[in-house]
């Protein structure tokens, strides 16, 4: 049976971010990432510094744990870190057969296999102000592999003007999957509400003032209600 | 060219609640409502007191100020009062020529042929806490209009735990609809942010703890973002 590290099992919540914003699920984050955004706001699921506090379980364990938080059939979010350095193949098998659906996000850095099982498909590939740089080659992939499920959507965070233009760069290049814009503070440690929601305002303005109206915009809704309060 | 009678048209902005939350969306506010909810927030489209602030308008000319705000293709949201109470099949044959989409929200008291012409429909069925009465006959008869098409969700406010009661039995009765559940402050006049989020929290830690996995909550996020501001 496979091993999974993970930082966090927690929930039941609701998803506060994205195509699935409001779903009441359960979340397993993975701890460990390829990447390491200027403004990640879950550095300790990204860090190595923070490795002591990850576990090392096997996926009957993780399974345990999500069955202790909602014994009835709830959505699992995998999240991270990133879930696709991880095999959660298993999980997500031993999941399905008990009635539970799958959320992935990832930043589509890396593709595999698995990702076909998954029920919904979050691929949120970071902009410049992330200072990561995506190959596009590896986000195809990730779309192949997910092209059997119609629960694809793309998720952007957006801290400034060039993230703006890059994200509607990335849209015109898929302009078949459902497209999400998210407001990204640049000091995700400090951002006070109003902060938060100021943030989204600008952003509203701004997509709507360009015309941009296959767009989604959304808040991170978790953010506003609970701060940066883990576990919620 | 038929005539209607709209309180207001404004944005773009971005939708608020439900199913298209985050959308950018034109409103158009039908003025008058064959119900009276105890905490509506939109009176001035409901009561009669403010009738001489409602405009008695041509098709033509909502369209002509829908273009004026949007003259790209964009989703144009039916809300009120209660829209069904008008004609707006003509707006919608024009709006659809010209590329624009159509949501509509009413609380399914009243049908209308013209429905199967909505590309998005929110029947918001109203809780005991409205001291409204839902006639289920007429509900049905909005669904079976709406039957051709498949974006049909059902919206509930929920300001107390007998409107949670209520929800749950409407769910259940028509458990093949995406079924959105919003906070509801029961002195709409009032309410801070703090408020808001709060009966937010609450409701989503009621739905979790009840092991309620297939509803969706949402709080009002226009509210969040802009307090009980017109316009936005």
């Amino acid at each position: 049976m496979s091993t999974l590290i993970i930082s966090e099992v927690f929930g039941p919540t609701v998803q506060g971010e994205g195509a699935l914003v409001g779903k009441p699920t359960v979340f397993v984050r993975s701890g460990g990432c390829d990447y390491r955004c200027s403004w990640c706001d879950t550095l300790y699921a990204v860090d190595k510094k923070y490795k002591n506090e990850w576990h090392t379980l096997s996926t009957e364990e993780v399974w345990g744990q999500i069955q202790a938080l909602s014994p009835t059939p709830i959505l699992i979010t995998l999240s991270g870190g990133n879930p696709a350095l991880q095999d959660f193949a298993e999980l997500i098998r031993i999941g399905h057969e008990a009635g539970y659906t799958f959320a992935m996000e990832t930043q589509g850095s890396i593709s595999k296999p698995w990702f076909n099982q998954v029920d919904y498909l979050t691929l949120s590939p970071k902009p410049p102000s992330s200072e990561m740089e995506t190959r596009w080659d590896n986000f195809d992939k990730c779309l192949d592999v997910a092209r059997n499920h119609e629960a694809v959507s793309i998720k952007i965070v957006v801290a400034n003007d060039e993230d703006f233009s890059w994200a509607r760069e990335v849209q015109a290049r898929y302009p078949s999957y459902p497209f999400y814009l998210q407001p990204c503070n640049l000091d995700a440690e400090e951002v006070t509400l109003e902060q938060g929601l100021q943030s989204t305002r600008e952003l509203i303005d701004r997509v709507v003032s360009v015309g941009w109206h296959d767009a989604t915009v959304l808040p991170q809704l978790h953010n506003i209600l609970w701060g940066t309060q883990r576990g919620v």
